[in-house]
């Protein structure tokens, strides 16, 4: 083979790899999203997603499944948008104190039916399944029904799921994953909660 | 010593413990709040703070220090609410693109300026500082001048930075500091930036 050809054989070589990377850039898909880890951040980034989607004027569906203190900043502002939100908050059970396993079990349920309706509800850009890997962790819900259910949603339905802990099938299916990791704490400090940053 | 007093000066060393550590766990204090590291979610979940502060009807202050697309959703969103947010936008030289470092200091320095404002502010309840640590990175303001003027802020004003790479200086003087870890990123796998997501 003569340089010439050689030189003409590389750049259709480099051309086609440039193809198939632009073809693979503009695909379109929902993403599985997990924010995990130790650190803060992980729901209050899906909060951000969520903000970010609504400036779009896209709908979102919200499924918390550890019921925190009602009056977050978040859980207000939020319900100031019926029209472009959906939120759940799972049921009195849930609260980690509770030592009620079977009824915790049922909570976990209830909500999680919710979720698998969002899943397939044709109006939503995103999903937003708070804390969801914390009842992975206590087994409150099977992991692999669970990881069905994500895989059968709606193809181009924005997915995230937060909590510590996320366990590896998930973090094996997802699109996008990232880890908050603690560097510094203020409670280490001896500062209280404070409100717009814990809730 | 009998044991019953062994007993009360235990008792007595234990409630002033338990007093010394409810007594910091109140103390009230403007954070400074760093999201750093490569992964994504660092600029997402200080918009998560600010939906959370919007939420509890407190206002906030933002100055980008990289000039993005123009139609994000965070942007469409927060001009919405021009009584609680205060949003600018470092000038048009500032674009990674200029290769004119003389025209980006300028840029770098009225923003800041504005920052400067901000953090004197006596209405605001949060301040985000977004990508200011990209602009420390490539020098385009003094270190010291950036973390004198933060440590002079008002003393109960929250305080977001984010960017990869915080100088060290400026994670040593944080109370709150996440490191956004990158797990999995769709780029890698082709999917291209998604509107409500990305952007």
């Amino acid at each position: 083979m003569g340089e010439a050809d050689a030189h003409r054989e590389k750049k259709a070589r480099i051309k086609a790899a440039k193809d198939r990377l632009y073809a693979s850039k503009t695909r379109e898909k929902g993403l599985l999203i997990v924010h995990t880890g130790t650190g803060k951040g992980k729901s209050t980034a899906a909060f951000g997603l969520v903000l970010r989607t609504l400036g779009h004027g896209r709908r979102v569906g919200i499924v918390q499944f550890v019921k925190g203190r009602r009056t977050t900043g978040e859980r207000m502002f939020l319900e100031r948008f019926p029209e472009l939100v959906t939120l759940r908050v799972m049921g009195e059970g849930f609260t980690w104190e509770t030592q009620d396993r079977a009824r915790d079990i049922r909570a976990a349920r209830a909500a999680f039916d919710e979720a698998r309706r969002m899943l397939r509800d044709p109006e939503l850009h995103l999903l937003l399944l708070d804390e969801l890997n914390i009842v992975l962790r206590y087994d409150y819900l099977p992991l692999d029904e669970v990881l069905e259910a994500l895989e059968r949603r709606r193809p181009d339905l924005h997915v995230v799921v937060t909590g510590r802990n996320a366990p590896e099938e998930l973090i094996a299916r997802a699109d996008l994953v990232t880890e908050m990791k603690l560097v510094k704490h203020p409670f280490r400090e001896g500062v209280k909660a404070q409100l717009g940053i814990e809730y």
